[in-house]
């Protein structure tokens, strides 16, 4: 059985890239895409829209939505409210909105998606990172960006180390009398570890979490190069969400 | 609230290094000592005995048991019936012996570890790379020794293999036509994808499981240095058989 | 004083990628450009031919070429005697064209590059693995590419271990009795060291080269991730050969 | 030809496991072992002396001295006097010193070493980044050290980097206008690139300097696990200086 998919917002630099992805899986057959700048009536044999209420009445499972803040919230309703199992990537929900959309899924009886990350490899870091943790209170992070980046550490960073804090019962780590004679070289401290952060010409995204213990050491790395590499969670999300019976927030949700 | 512990084999290298562990432990707390080539009568102030039926009646919570196959399945029954529960490293037990003492356990419900590996940090990493493994189906695995070791790939390189084999979407790897100029280059074949093993001095025990997709790369390495890595996973083990009502064969039930 | 540079084959992949570095750098000037291909008479301002004759007594410093095998000794020459310094990507040239060349170069007293590999880092890789074999004959080397390449071990690795030899004491690394379980395990054997070849998606071109003695390592790691690694092997030639009075063939002579 | 050896020192625990190095290498033949604190007269049928003096006339090539500050000076002078070529890891000389025992080697024509680090490696490792801090000047150094560490960043990290400050063209690295949400992130900085120090259990002494440049990187690490790791170099030391005539201050002067 082919899940057959419609795309909002394939003109966009996602919305493009996920319509490559569906016409490279056998699994999945598109059946219409949807722009308001889109000027084209057909995209390979398939019917182009501007205007979703012209989709009312079509045959479909999934709705992947990569538009825009403004609209998202009244696409997704419109895609819950025709039958057609949201997977969504735009960002900007309130949590009331969010709230809302599952409320209404739960009613459809339709699974769905809104992720802000379709990084299966990241979210695997997390969880990977905050369960071992518990074993291995002693870690510390290194992050490494390329040389434009202006925020340190990272959000990826800042959020893998929340998640570990809930998990990694309280330590502060490293000597009790140590010190730093060039400042800032044992990096910044969270909760009692530490952060580290790489900014150099030639890298991308990567995220390595190292942790010790008494003669043996974990470490786990996450590399990212482009934007293809989310394509595997909205694959992963389309093909989840038609088993389903209700929207969940997040990736983690559906792995 | 302490818990007691009985330690059987303390004179071997394992048991000794228990030993020096539930020391170090303020919440563990030695009872009595137990190894036939004991001469000591006491050790650091606590009882050394030779023979196990000299225990009888003891209050203990924990009985650690790092001796030999001859003895562990005898060892492990005793510990049952006089109510303390077995941790027990010793290997060479059947699956009958095994099943026998988990019923036993029930009976008597108490918990209870026997496990062939200690090494927590081994144990996740088999568990994140079969995890991984379910969406990522492309993989390679590096393990590398010491270069005195003789047999290649690893036994957990094996293991790890067998247990990504049992998660993964089966796929054969690689380009169709690929092919080596110089033989063994692309490793040896596993269900699809490759283990290589790399042998040098200086290196202890080490494991890589690097897994690859569109536009992104995770990689997940443990690293053994020395038998005092085996001692979180024993302490693990003491702290969570005593909350336990039954008998778990392999310290990954226990994570 | 800026040196002034022309590109031959500037329609071509490396050729173009070449074009938007000379005009990124502030010391160097773009004063004509050369492809039989090209139909604009002028590009941004720099004049455009489709005959080299035409360039005949252009004041220029250096002869970027980026052409084809069957004209890039031509080319060269045509550069040589009409005093530009070429620097030369192009491959397919014979011994005996090189050393023609080369001669000619001194008659002229132009300096020069051929170079099969702009790469820097590689060449550095390669020339520290060297250097370091001396001191540590165990070693191994790890190469990882895209799994669309169809031979193994790369060139890049069989290039690398042929310049190890060199300076390498012979030796066969491993336990005099190891052996596989699995076939292939230990990898490739070149000179009694090993070559192990990964092939996965996501990945580029990376070649790593570990050594290992009593008690401590040593890892040299390249990452290759696009064509625009090579530029700067590119700069580096064209402000290297105007210092110089003879052609060179390989980039890392002029190191 | 064997090198016969005399060990200055041999009670202590570097001057012990020379001793062990120098048994086990069939190109060298120990001729005499001298410290105050030894009771044996004899030590596996080479004789032991508590004084100096009373090895003047022994025939012996090397002299490697693992003694005190206190004595080291004398030592060595003595060495030189009685035609022993030295070879000596102590530390503390001064550069007076120095220089004076180097003046008195080419006297007597003898090659020598004095050397604050014998671990080849780690030489070698800063020799190959200073030479690719030549080519990317956009670099970060990641030192990792055992948490008992109490200085950060370590000492081989910040001399490392005092040797890239001497080949790199000076650059601030970084995004102008980037800023750290947490403190510390971006590590200590040193003459424009950034030092990062990890401290974890488990880990022992490790340092990798990483390179970027658009497109590639390249990674430089070594990793040191015990003191047998010196002996590399203290070998290596023997055999050099006998074909020497003047002494030297830093083993990579004989690499």
């Amino acid at each position: 059985m082919m899940i057959s998919v419609i795309i909002a917002g394939f003109k966009g630099k996602m919305g493009s890239t996920a319509l490559e992805m569906v016409k490279g899986d056998s699994e999945l057959r598109l059946v219409a895409l949807l722009d308001p700048f889109a000027k084209e009536k057909e995209y390979d044999g398939v019917p182009v829209f501007t205007n979703k209420e012209d989709l009312q009445g079509l045959a479909a499972d999934v709705w992947v939505d990569f538009t825009t803040p403004q609209v998202a919230y009244d696409n997704t309703r419109f895609a819950l409210e025709n039958g057609f199992a949201p997977v969504v990537g735009t960002t900007g929900f309130t949590q009331e909105q969010i709230k809302d959309l599952q409320d209404l899924s739960v009613r459809k009886e339709l699974g769905g998606l809104i992720a802000p990350n379709f990084a299966i490899g990241a979210i695997l870091l997390m969880e990977f990172a905050a369960k071992a943790s518990k074993y291995f209170p002693d870690l510390e992070i290194i992050e490494l960006h390329h040389d434009k980046k202006k925020d340190a550490p990272s959000g990826t960073a800042v959020k893998t180390a929340e998640l570990i804090r809930q998990i990694r019962q309280p330590k502060q780590q490293g000597a009790a009398d140590e010190s730093e004679t060039l400042a800032g070289a044992r990096g910044a401290e969270f909760s009692g570890f530490r952060i580290h952060s790489v900014r150099l010409p030639g890298l991308v995204a990567h995220q390595e979490v190292i942790f010790g213990a008494a003669g043996e050491g974990l470490t786990l790395r996450h590399d990212s190069y482009d934007r293809s590499s989310f394509m595997s969670g909205v694959n992963l999300g389309i093909k989840e969400v038609v088993k389903r019976d209700r929207m969940v927030y997040g990736l983690e949700h559906l792995l």
